[in-house]
């Protein structure tokens, strides 16, 4: 029952109720974290082996490469090839760097800005930038944006995929527009998969800019949590066959794979934007951490294994999220004050609390010593329009940790909507 | 004697002697490379414990940080100790990031062509960019500059630092000028220490622009070659003290320490400076490779430890530098057609030949199959004015294989020389 068809007895009762509740939860003293995509130290142990990797006297790539000297800008082809396959992009069209996507995407944004893309007519930095950012999204991806003064503009996103049709009117239109911020798998945090219809329509649209570009994150492409397991799409062979071969920029990495922060990261792309990043790269670096791309080559030994890596990960942190859903829905489901959603994959669930409600339940919640990542913190500019959105990040602590933090959150929840109910009322 | 004050008949009997020993060169088919600054295996073998390290469950640092997972901006403490004693910097100035100072370098110039610095009035960008290049310098700096549409103007480097003089002449008056690059020890190609007098002067001259910063890439701060052992300076501290803290950025990494492209790389600077740094890095990636950071420090255990194992590349190396020597020595020591450095330490030895003929020179080489880095490769924009200058880099190949590529090198020399003189003649 909505708390709005409640009467004014029952809901000064919910109130009272919760205030008691809350209280009590504040006297607990947590000191409770769901605020990053972080893996658990037990995943990180699964990957234990690379600590004593490539093994003594271990360097030679099997191209022969001495993987201790400078040199091999692409990355070693042993990695390149188990990602290539995973990531369904040729292995030809796939560079290995160092241990961040993230500042593989930076870098192509600075290359943009500095130098144009192969489509551009000059640099992107002298001239207006507008992109389209799918909300709730990557808070890191839009901090980017913000950094370099390129002007974000929300679009909403669903289950499949985003707004198409506010996409297809502001691409046609607007030659400022010139990228767009895309998670195509189990996207952060909504868990969104987009379909390949969806993805057909984004590389085949008729853009007013010729550089118009999709940063295609793929950071999750194989962290599935249930048996769908839905595979990479092949979005430079859709993109190329739609006419527009450079319109994607490919990004991933190994970060929630074997270690975040020293793993492997990935671009690919179409043959010349591939050649453009390298050009670019090669003045930044002579050459990525090869030992680490043979470390990981050694440890991972193939796509499967990386495939059964992943089932392992699973095992640890699908009970924690399968926990999140119960509590939300035995605490909230009777309330009709949220909505949440129930990834099959990623590192997130987005729950939707009443419009007007985020930042005070976040505020409860630091009170009561759980930390959640900032209300606002998925939208551009930190902004929610509708302050109501939420992201639980539940990899990180342990499981008794996660329903705490759970539990607690769930009170702030009904306060908070009680709160905001009783002051309309 | 000069080859000018040789009779016709000397000129053309030294002409044919030349020119058949370089046609028993070229018969020789040899094919060696001495054109990159790459350590050699002997010198990677001296790190092989890295293959193995951190070691089985060695992943906490010794402030407890897990290392396989994210975050910790600025680096591990244990690596930033070490290195803050070997580059006379403190430890709370001192980042340690990824595996390349040429990829800190790029950034920091990106930062401040995107961002300005913290003293600056703006993006650099915006504005048109001079930079000073002491010449010959290290082309990959100069690279960076004509990426991104930097000016340079090149300044005489001689064996104790710049052309104060053209330096503070061309600061003071030009607001345009932004910054220098500077390699202060054992410099790359010439082995130029810069003495405390002259780096006093660098950080104390008045200058038109706010914001002219000092890249002091100490790439070979502790690559000694002989007893002298030239300590790092305090520059940092220099530079506070003339009243321009900010005025430094100080680059290093441990490539030619442990190996090339998969050590630790650094960056130093006031504390605005490093928080400038920091705020920007922290856009780009959410921490360095805390793995590989850990694994360094366990290998390397204190800057004593560097210490000594420098001393092992040095007995790797410094052989080849004197083979070099006495090579050059030897060969054209008798017809004043050449100097060169003498470096105490650092990776190359500069070879000037007769003005105009370093092209013909390395032409002869690659013909001869000895691959030398390109004539004017040292210079801004690969210009050599005087088209005389050579880098010999020593330390990669084998010394039979130095040998017969600097025996070859001097018959091109010889015969470069000779060519020209009767020419002119």
């Amino acid at each position: 029952m909505s708390l709005s068809d409640l009467s004014p007895d029952a809901l000064a009762a919910l109130h009272s109720e919760q205030t008691t509740a809350y209280a009590a939860l504040v006297d607990r003293g947590l000191k409770l974290d769901l605020t990053r995509g972080k893996p658990a130290p037990a995943q990180l142990d699964l990957s234990n082996a690379l600590l004593t990797l490539p093994g003594a006297g271990e360097y030679t790539a099997a191209d022969g490469t001495d993987c201790r000297n400078y040199g091999g800008g692409q990355g070693l082809p042993e990695i390149r090839e188990i990602f290539a396959e995973l990531l369904n992009v040729p292995v030809a069209q796939l560079v290995a760097g160092d241990n961040a996507s993230l500042g593989v995407m930076h870098d192509t944004l600075v290359f943009s800005l500095l130098k144009g893309t192969v489509d551009s007519a000059g640099p992107w930095v002298k001239e207006p930038i507008t992109f389209l950012c799918p909300v709730p999204g990557y808070d890191r991806h839009f901090a980017l944006c913000e950094q370099f003064g390129i002007t974000m503009e929300p679009v909403a996103l669903g289950p499949d995929g985003p707004d198409l049709e506010a996409i297809r009117s502001r691409v046609a239109d607007d030659p400022s527009v010139r990228g767009i911020w895309i998670v195509p798998t189990y996207a952060n945090p909504t868990g969104s998969v987009y379909t390949e219809e969806v993805t057909r329509e984004l590389v085949s649209m008729p853009t007013a800019a010729p550089d118009f570009r999709i940063f295609w994150d793929n950071a999750y492409a194989v962290h599935h949590l249930t048996d769908a397991e839905h595979p990479a799409l092949d979005v430079l062979g859709l993109a190329a066959e739609a006419g527009n071969p450079n319109r994607v920029f490919v990004f991933a990495s190994t970060s929630k794979i074997t270690f975040a922060g020293a793993g492997v990261s990935f671009f690919a792309g179409s043959p010349a934007n591939v050649s453009w990043y390298l050009q670019h790269l090669g003045k930044r670096t002579i050459g990525p951490d090869k030992v680490n791309h043979l470390r990981h080559a050694r440890y991972l030994g193939s796509a499967d294994g990386v495939r059964e890596l992943m089932r392992k990960h699973r095992a640890i942190i699908e009970p924690k999220f399968a926990q999140v859903e119960t509590i939300l829905q035995s605490r909230l489901g009777d309330h009709e004050v949220a909505t949440w959603t129930r990834p099959e994959g990623g590192y997130f669930i987005s729950l939707d609390v009443p419009d007007g409600c985020a930042t005070r339940v976040v505020a409860l919640a630091k009170e009561a010593g759980i930390a959640m990542t900032a209300a606002g913190a998925a939208f551009p500019y930190g902004s929610d329009p509708r302050d109501r959105n939420i992201r639980i990040a539940p990899t990180f602590p342990s499981p008794d940790d996660v329903a705490a933090a759970i539990e607690g959150l769930c009170t702030c929840v009904l306060l908070a909507s009680a709160e905001q109910q009783q002051a309309a009322g």
